[in-house]
């Protein structure tokens, strides 16, 4: 297979990083990161269009794609400093649930078993399950946390006469022993979904889901400290998986379920550049993203951003530096430094 | 007169609920809540559009119309715990502002005085007129406080050379002795209007208005506490008026009159969550959704889930729960419930 | 030169404040603010748009251009209680930048030399080079601190091949000795840009530039505490350069390169009125709106409000009013006062 | 009463044009046309946003608004060469259809008793029985015709329980005798509306109406001919009314009851610039302009466009000029002029 | 089965028709028209969104859902003349082309095997082959004709791997024998697709398509009288199939693979109404209505009148009319029809 | 100099054709056309936004980029019957007009002497100047004709004090003799503008400029057929310069200066294959498609399709081809071909 490049338009990279194939390993040998795009939006129970996700989030920016992004309050570049690469698209076709994410799971456990970390562009969330699948073949069942950022649970069972979809991925990862329900980790859900049924199913499994007025109530970072402890605890690696709809809609209009009273962009920016610095990160998915219903780019800029901290806070991470969010920006630049 | 369902468009319910026709009390006979659209914008006195406000809020979701909603942190179902039910649209023509008024008052009045509770969705604000005047009807003038989220006190004289308009419903209602001025509270307020004149008027009616920097300077729970302590002051009951224009247009673009500076979507739902959940509500009105300046539905959703918030807040006060907005999502959940 | 008006459409004025015409000293003898236009957009790196800033901040408004705005919280009308006038749009030609920027710091040194205050509506940050020479020029060339707001650092040395443009102008101004680095205060920086060469550059000039990291961690409050007292060491004056993109994109879209994560549009407005009451303005701007990617004319709309935010805290200091933004909004008023 | 300028809006005049002032007749006196805003949009039946024509009308344009718009076709320059004055907005409240009706009529009766031509600017349709009534008052009623372009006959009986709104204006102009139905001309009528019985009302009154099928299958040009000499017969002067929303809503969504199948622009501007030098014009209004569903501005401008052919037209008719479409734009130009 | 209502909202029915349940035969007993929703956009090559084609169709417009929609130059009320009824959406899942191809197929073998026409809301045009398919096994493979309006072919083999979408309806349905190549008729056709071996294998099946250069060459009329005589050779019913991307994309933007350069909507709006009326219609379908992609609901719109057409033509036919395009709308109408 | 790519994205190409490099000859050695963007909006009078017409341009498409796409009506595929490549954008500064003036002219100067034919995305009009020297230059000044579709005749003298401009290129190109008077022809002028000053100067050079009054008047296929007798008569080739606002701005939105009352798509699509079908194309440029202002990308798909349209014709005229554009689509295919 020849690389297959961007599913709906030119085959660009992210951020104009170089190009790697899934089938030809001397591509992204040595690499930290391989960026792949999952342009499936068929298990989407309203509106699609994340089909589109993968190109938004890969060229959305002012800046020229230079494959050099210099994080301002990390001091590092990540682009740069870590060796990432874009392995285009997988091809997934929306009418095909079943086979679409085979192909993905599977890119994505040639992805991780090669020792690189597999960053996943949705898509909508029906990929998490064979994104996390997918790390999970290579690190063991069972020996990876997930820290998911979401309105929504997606511990449906079955929607549309169906198992898979966008609302339920994260049921069927624990049923598959994928992931373990103590170390799954929900930040940001509220609304008026799932019912209660649902809901015990979850705490049965000992799931742990901040919901927004708990966030609220108790702090953001209070919550994250929380999580990341349980997240660390006897795991081998933990999975960051980002639904772009934690993000409250007024911010983030350009996606597919918008459930008011989310977090702000930055309280996310925030606690996903931290959790990035401070956790072995594994695996990532940033997900819905949906184009058409964006407005001027900004949620589609907001995702790349989330992506760019992930890097960023992993970059930082390798390098052994201090978490230091209140070091002034020039402070021991310039002359000082010297 | 049969039953006239959405003024600009099909007969639909919020999400779902039965219908009812107020000329029928059988049809709502034991109702706790009726709904009832005011599709009016012949009062504003800029971006109109609000007309098409009740069908927006009452459709705009991502999950089925199936009469159920269970609320996350309160752990009601609004929908299936509380009769609620939904009498469609009042008709009410643009061009004729005092025959407007008088037919969503005794709408009002009408449930009211059935012993549900109106909850009306608007249109400008100018129907708090009669939104508020119709319960005031039934439990006195001047046994109701009224909680009034807005940025604008909406207390002006005459406007256009007329004394009903969406600026002036709250002047209205003192001038009648709807409502005590000591017992009127204002949340939100910011901007460059009212003039002085108008401020001295409120005060010399012992109005208190919550303007944003002080919401600001003193905490938004500390006013909301202050606030609270004043409805129940010798009073029977408190209506709820909610001007979406309360919310930063950043957040809710799609309203007539924006002033930027307002809350976030999530104080908002928080707010009047609790407000739903500590005070004894008789009456509330969601107002001054205008979708043709939407983008993407959010501020109709967003109006949306006031509603449900407020439905909610009431259920879980019915049922005598606790305010535990600190309440881990699943703790007593599950196998640990049983 | 007779009066210009607006480039790009009718001659309108601020709020319906009274015109003036720069080459007739009679129309602005005895201003305390003239507001002038620089539509110029030739300067931008990415989206252009924003030479339609100055019709936009001027016209977006709700409420009738009657020349009165009176502030809730600081109970000043500015356009009333200060003699403000509106000199029109400077005629800047987007291909041609050298001319352009002569002819903004010609219109704003003819402005501060008869001293008033101007109060430029941008047009893109290019801008600001010509605005605080031209203030400079007045004032001594390092006698006027800055305060910027905005996301980028705006210090590049060459873009494009130019010396100029929007993301150049502060590097300008402390090459020319206009600024001193040590009092070029910056609030709101984040994302990737620019690179370590060019922070270097800024430590080198002892900028003290606060990004959101450091802005979240220690507070708005403390940071702007602090620059403050930077600001008013030693210096005759203080400039307010404020990009319209230090707000959150999701609150404020319609500027050209947006950068998720800013502050939110209270914020601002809070930070604005306050400087503009507690530290001695000399000039002002107000830039990067860009109307074809705004939405609802929110951004334009939240520019207007800081313009008015500014006026007013002058307006505010010029009485000798005591700073106290958590007075309630009726305090005082009334029968109350008399 | 001093002038109001525009109602929503900033004080601007159509392309630049002098204003006037009603009440000062010396304003516009020797005027050959007086164009009024009517911003009402209370009598609609769907969506509103019309009140916004006026500002959009006048101001939507490329070009400096500097009172000159030469016509390429028909060499004249109409806001010169004729005396063009605009009279700013009248003062009309959306909620109150009735005296908004008089306040436009006695405005225009005041224009076109001066001797000048009125243009009006709407606005919903509702207006046109005030714009009619108030020039057939000056030219007698039953001795002016009117050709009409719309999508809808505009001749119901009662809506929504009232004589008017933006759907009946052309009934009442029948009852009240204003105009005669045998020559009252309709262009462009299609879709579903009205029924069969407001039908046989209309050809008991001898109204001729050009539904869209026979405009194609007869040819406009062949219907126009027609059309002229009905109301050149035994009538001493014609309205043009021209709702926007005659021409496809592909070409001009921002109107408020799209119907599909409508005429091109083209065709429209063409009938109109022939209409306006072929037949003695009384009277203009261009309504339904609702800049809420417009984009990117295109219906606003087709507005503007459509008035200026009708004056184009009229200054092309008082100077004697003959009728040659297809004269080449540079014949007889240049030095063959001379 | 329980009637299902609209699959993405409320349960509306197509301008208030009657609701009927496709598992309660008495429910659409009688019917001449059964119309029924395929919210499917899980075969689309490009952008998604046609799930909401059916909700949309079915309720855009400006009059009230009265089931009454009289038609102005045929004089009938399809609505009311034919007994219209509307079965809801068929749930189909984008994930899962194969069921829901099986789903559709049977729901319209189940409407047109009662003796009613079946009339389907697209969903993408993946649903002809089951919407033909339907009704071919019910009249008989081969024994009828079909005309397809699109930009496209939409005879691919093989896409994505699938041989199901979009793009690839007609080829199975000449492959299964449903329909017999030579009484294909496809009108509207343009562009770069499909390639010329696909061209090949359609001239093989002696398929007859109109590309849009021989319409503008030959004439539209000539064209469609053309088709129609081939249609109407030895076969036992027509199958209208109208993708709205055979309008223009300037004219129909809410679609998903917009052609440039097609029919106007007048032309596409005369034309089926034309057909309707003058061949034995026994399906129709309108699909590819994308409503994220649409403005003002222009497209939906245009669609809902597509239906209109079709159903009055049909009406028309029934009741023994003559074709008279040009017949004056008011001609033997009022006193002179009496 | 490397290549350079797309100057705000991703390095893309049109349609996925070949990259050059401008500075390596051998990047486009026996390229037939090499395709260059102009991103270049710094001399638009009014609405920017064309800097990103270049990349709208060359990816707007619902096919996947894969160098292919075979005319329907034509019969070729020209991106692989001729040799096509993409040398990307000129970097082009918006604030500095002359060099970046001179930069294009050098480049579309370098393609032509190579042998190829320059192929110019725009960019605003300004572009016309260089590209049509660039052109000149290499086959003589005064021997190649120009056809300009426009709504505008661009032969303004001097605009906001310069020479250069969007509304001047025409001007410059005359007064510099790279093309004379006599052989430029223009099609589509309408509006208000030049006034007849500028009007009476292209009468004396001859020009033969088509307004929209005439086409209509005379039929577009008589002008056509005029403008090619013209356009042959003693040249060496002919430059196409369209300007996408000479279709009308309902089909078109997506443009700076719209002018009502233009081409249908279709017309345009049809004659620019026909000219590059019959005329010795040398030269083309497509310019004034601004994204912003577009709306589901309908104007940057149409300029996208005028492109295809100019290659299908050089393409098909090279192999000697005969015109017939009212060939059935099939007729000769398949076993008929064989």
């Amino acid at each position: 297979m020849s690389r297959y490049g961007t599913m709906f338009g030119p085959d660009i990279t992210f951020h104009g990083v170089e190009p790697c194939t899934l089938d030809e390993p001397d591509t992204y040998r040595d690499a930290d990161v391989v960026i792949v795009g999952a342009p499936f939006d068929g298990g989407v129970s309203h509106r699609p269009g994340t089909r589109f996700g993968p190109q938004a989030i890969r060229s959305t920016d002012y800046l020229a794609p230079d494959a050099s992004r210099p994080s301002l309050p990390l001091r590092v570049d990540a682009l740069a400093d870590l060796r990432v690469v874009d392995a285009g698209d997988v091809e997934m076709f929306a009418g095909d649930i079943e086979n679409s994410i085979t192909a993905i799971e599977n890119a994505v456990y040639t992805i991780a078993s090669s020792g690189a970390i597999p960053l996943v562009l949705g898509g909508d969330h029906t990929v998490a399950l064979p994104d996390i699948t997918g790390v999970a073949r290579h690190h063991g069942f069972g020996r990876i946390s997930v820290v998911h950022f979401d309105a929504h649970a997606d511990t449906a069972h079955i929607e549309f006469g169906h198992l898979h979809g966008h609302g339920q991925p994260m049921r069927r990862l624990l049923e598959s022993g994928a992931v373990r329900g103590d170390r799954f980790l929900q930040m940001g859900l509220r609304g008026y979904w799932p019912d209660a049924e649902t809901l015990d199913w979850m705490a049965d499994r000992d799931m742990r889901s901040y919901e927004m007025s708990e966030i609220v109530a108790r702090g953001l970072d209070t919550c994250v400290d929380e999580a990341m402890a349980i997240a660390l605890d006897d795991c081998d690696g933990v999975f960051l998986s980002i639904d772009v709809d934690v993000v409250d809609p007024g911010m983030a209009p350009g996606t597919g379920t918008p459930e008011p009273g989310g977090l702000t962009s930055r309280q996310l920016l925030d606690t996903v550049r931290r959790l990035a610095f401070q956790l072995p990160v594994v695996g990532v998915d940033v997900v819905e993203v949906s184009p058409p219903y964006d407005h001027a780019d900004i949620t589609a800029m907001l995702a790349n951003r989330i992506v760019l901290e992930c890097l960023s806070g992993m970059a930082a991470r390798r390098r052994g530096d201090t978490w230091r969010p209140d070091r002034p920006l020039l402070e021991g630049r310039g002359r000082a430094a010297r």
